[in-house]
């Protein structure tokens, strides 16, 4: 609030106050704009954290029934395990103010007591993603020590170290001089989860039944497609803040850049590559394998929008309808060449996170505008753009370095781990309880019990001898009178 | 960013520099209003998307689990291939900058370059929303490829126009120099989705079973009261972007409106229509049928919602209490004139969007509230208001035309589109298609396949010679001596 | 829209001009303040109007298919029927201006047509969480007519008297001169809700077979653990307006308080709190039952996030922690001291609102920090804080009279009204209906109709004759011919 002022008092102007009055004006707008700026970080990070409830309905609906609960609870230690590793650790060496190329190394636990909160929230529900895409590769038959193992690991440093490599300030972040540029995290967030879900599905090995005696797929269906679609639209919906929320402001704060007209373009780019990318499943499996295949179609829009996440703001429409068709294509072939290679990951991970990640992260290099990377706050005045506009590899190379590096660092820690785990006999579970589904032996009883379903024999016999009540409550029930 | 100025350099008043520095503050202050407004349109715009999640909830929770998969897709593919025929064209003859009192005829494909993408991305999620509408309507027996092409040509052509007339400038925006008024899309939206659903209805025919052969009404329940709750809550959650979204701002940018005022009366008469008419059904329904009936108060409230779209910010709260309860009748109502008229309408998307819009979008006429349109920058000085304050019949008379215009312009183009498919025989399924479903036969599989549920013989047989295992995993399970 | 200006009209300082211009400036960076402030109220209201989506998948997963139906209904009703019971009664005795230290007496259904309508719907939203949570504690086997009683009552007068004590500047606000302290409402919304479940669980008494003869627990899941997780993440995400939209403003407006600040921490300390919940649940259970405990686990999430409610803006990250944590065990030990008590809470709302409600309140007057309070804007000058900062026992002791007088008041007007309703056999359903479930006998059917479900046996045997279709259908099926 600021307070209203009369500059001639007496009919005279007091130059003081003046001065006063239109300093105070310039901290108003400027608290405005830093205000709505943390509204903007805020409400984006609520729509990424609700990606969760995304992301544990697809797995859930992808699955069988007899792990629904296994996979539930790790799309929801994702976030909670997830969360304190960050915060103790993962936060401090991404953003860190005491940093080197590699890592930040301060603020552990928050305690430099700063007023980013907002940036903490926000990155943590980037850091929740990375860690939940990999639940869907080792799906079904994973221990459970060792996926709290490796989420801890991954959301605290594996991911962490990788952010701040591009984000903050890190060595990739001015390679070459034009740095690799991945706006909301082609490379930075959805290769990390892709590579270790793949490092996961190689190592922990395909589902009992998925390949057959000649080595063809074995069909294994999850259990509700419904679930899939409104994990889908979740998804869909929580990318609104993935993407347009990482222009990490919505005030024209800087004279060079235009961050509102930045997220609106990254609201309209990721509709369009997601979109795109359905419409090209649909017609590729319709032509195919002659059916409408909803879940694959499902898919292929969130490879639409994977596609788009590293280059939303610095593209044009119709680049965007490119990135997200070709998006398209390389998750319906790499989810192909891992059915050819044996290789059992769910919820087909890496080809839509991992795979169509790479190529979001590459096509930054070829379709990047100059001015819209102006507009974004990216700017600088070297001319350098992607490939199509002109700007010579510069751009590109950088990003390359960029998916090598982040494919390697994921791969060289994340591998080790699950091969010491498997050689300790911890990765997998046993074969009985791969059979019989991990809810009934870990989890206490069946996602679906049956008790809880009354059928239309329980009703016809009509009968409470078998109910095992309570002779007290048998004997006085309340309310025997109610008409209602 | 606004820098801090020292408008007394050496102690005296430096007036060029005061000049700047003012005029520099009206720049930040007008930004900071832009960008808030941006923010909000497109923030609103994510609430009006995820209703597609909602109506594929309510859509599928409402059919039965044979074609769970095919309503889900379709609801999936409004928003795909809405998005393409939008971005392509529809946006262009909506809102085109060259334009006729018809369409507009320019910026096609977002050519323009313009800096108004938060106005596309708003305008396509209402176009989806009036593509989705129309799926409910003739779900579980029409043809895939039918279903494309309306949805193709409703959001590229038909619902684009019409939102022309209405809101960009066409004709009826000043008919009778008063103009057609429909704040968030009673006629616009929801009309044009009710009366093609409408068209598609009878033209298709009733499911096989619907009626007897005498001609009464077959029950033929949804296979999840869950799944219509849920989809219900998420449209009502969506309809807080749909109706004070529609204020297309929230700052107060002209000093005879009050946007801000605007957008929060609008979340709460959306509310106590949606509520009101929630109650109402309870009330009559239990007096009619007997039953506190769940799935009949969930329409509803969805027709109290609709009922307020078009006048929300315009009316008072008792009036939106009115309109809601008078809502709820016109649904019921309508419900019930479809099945006597042996209209087999699964979601009673008419009687909702159709019935309800056209009531919601007369509405206007009776309740609307001078003061009210200066509010919401909708003023002019020439005293209009509804019949019940006054106003005379102008405004309704200009409602009144809009409402048959666009029921007429709807079913003049859906009607012959859906009657030649018919002719040619794309329009209905086949007979066994429609008996067996169309997720086995068209969808590659059960949207719930029986394989994916573990039954207590499986697990009581404990044996997994029958699960087609791949040999090499059986001879050399890993991590068999895992204890978790 | 602020005009540009010329303060220099003709090279000459017009000073008139000046102080108009600057004033017009105050006036349009408290607009801009003011609009964003309450676009903030808004879109935080939408999320916790979402919580009522959550509450809802949450009860029905928790509850058997036989009563799904009906605990959908009732959460369907909490927004409708509390909506019409808050717009008359409600608002006015919380916040009418016209006051006295107990309740509010002006202001009935919004006839003072002020411009606060999004305090009134922010308001609702909470004061339809608090109808809600008590819904869980009387699941499966009360009176539909004694549930939409108490729903009118408590969101139109427990509840808004409540909530005046505290935030309308009734008694409690300003006991023992520092006030009552509670943010987001542990006390006003969470205890309401809880303790009035309470009550009623115990009058209401135990479903039939709850408990054995000799009084052990007999394990009554419910039917979904997949409805339970999509619940409460949708609760988690609308916390994030419970909580952080509490400070009901985002701009910084004065110059003692920093909302923008606040929020932010409220986001951060919520999610910690709900995080290490989480967390300590996984660690207990397993422990103690040896099972990961799904669904307790989530009970425990929402247990975190309700111990933080009533202090996440004035705690450092550690004691967001801590209180998670201890509001973990909290709920733990409440859970068992119920089924000790042979109290029967299906959703064990009373554990998780009541006592943790309770706890988070008291929790503020140990962990609350001085600069925090005036952060948030609650601040004065006499450095008063939480016990763990020195400040003395007072705000500990103003709190420990609210959970008193709060708990006391639910109590007071609940349980005789339970109690009443028993006495004339109104407030339990006849045990043949609860035996049967509510669905059938009042709501028309079963939530997942068998009859909606297509099984092998009706594919396999391929006839329409049971199908009772019309016969003119029948003889001229449309589309037969169709390909598609």
């Amino acid at each position: 609030m600021v307070d209203p002022v009369d500059l001639l008092p007496g009919g005279t102007l007091d130059t003081g106050l003046l001065n006063t009055a239109v300093n105070t004006l310039v901290d108003g707008v400027n608290a405005n704009a830093a205000s709505m700026d943390v509204f903007f970080i805020l409400f984006s990070g609520y729509l990424v954290f609700l990606m969760q409830t995304g992301f544990a309905m697809l797995t859930a609906g992808s699955v069988r029934t007899k792990n629904t609960k296994n996979v539930l609870l790790k799309n929801v230690l994702d976030a909670c395990v997830g969360l304190v590793a960050y915060y103790l650790f993962g936060y401090a060496f991404a953003y860190g103010p005491s940093s080197n190329p590699f890592l930040g190394h301060s603020n552990w636990a928050l305690s430099d007591n700063t007023q980013d909160f907002h940036v903490f929230f926000f990155q943590w529900t980037f850091a929740a993603t990375a860690a939940t895409i990999v639940s869907g590769s080792v799906a079904e038959r994973t221990s459970f020590y060792a996926y709290l193992g490796y989420a801890f690991f991954l959301s605290g440093f594996v991911y962490p170290v990788v952010s701040h490599w591009v984000w903050g300030g890190g060595w990739l972040s001015d390679i070459f001089t034009v740095g690799a540029k991945d706006f909301a995290g082609d490379a930075v967030v959805h290769m990390v989860g892709g590579f270790a879900g793949l490092a996961g599905a190689v190592i922990v090995g395909p589902r009992i039944g998925r390949f057959d005696a000649d080595g063809r797929v074995v069909p294994m269906p999850g259990h509700s497609a419904t679930l899939c679609t409104l994990g889908t639209f979740i998804l869909w919906f929580g990318w609104y803040g993935f993407n347009p929320g990482s222009t990490l402001g919505i005030s024209n704060q800087s004279p060079d850049a235009n961050y509102t007209a930045t997220a609106a373009r990254c609201a309209v780019t990721t509709t369009i590559a997601g979109a795109a990318a359905g419409v090209t499943t649909l017609i590729v499996i319709k032509l195919r394998d002659h059916i409408f295949d909803l879940l694959t179609i499902l898919n292929g829009i969130l490879a639409g929008l994977v596609a788009i996440t590293g280059s939303c703001p610095w593209v044009e429409p119709y680049a965007a309808l490119v990135i997200g068709i070709i998006g398209a294509f390389v998750y319906m072939g790499a989810a192909a060449a891992l059915l050819a290679l044996k290789i059992d990951d769910p919820l087909e991970a890496f080809p839509i996170h991992g795979a169509t990640g790479l190529w979001g992260a590459i096509a930054v290099g070829f379709f990047a505008r100059e001015q819209l990377l102006f507009q974004s706050g990216y700017g600088n005045d070297q001319g350098w753009q992607g490939v199509f506009y002109g700007g010579g590899g510069r751009l590109l190379a950088a990003n390359l370095v960029m998916v090598v590096a982040i494919a390697g660092w994921t791969l060289f820690l994340i591998a080790p781990l699950f091969v010491v785990l498997n050689v300790v006999g911890q990765l997998r579970i046993p074969r009985e309880m791969e059979i019989e589904g991990n809810d009934i032996s870990k989890h206490g009883g069946e996602a679906y019990p049956p008790d809880a379903v009354i059928t239309e024999e329980m009703l016809a016999q009509k009968t409470i001898d078998n109910l095992g009540m309570d002779e007290s409550v048998r004997r006085d029930p309340s309310g025997e009178a109610s008409a209602v």
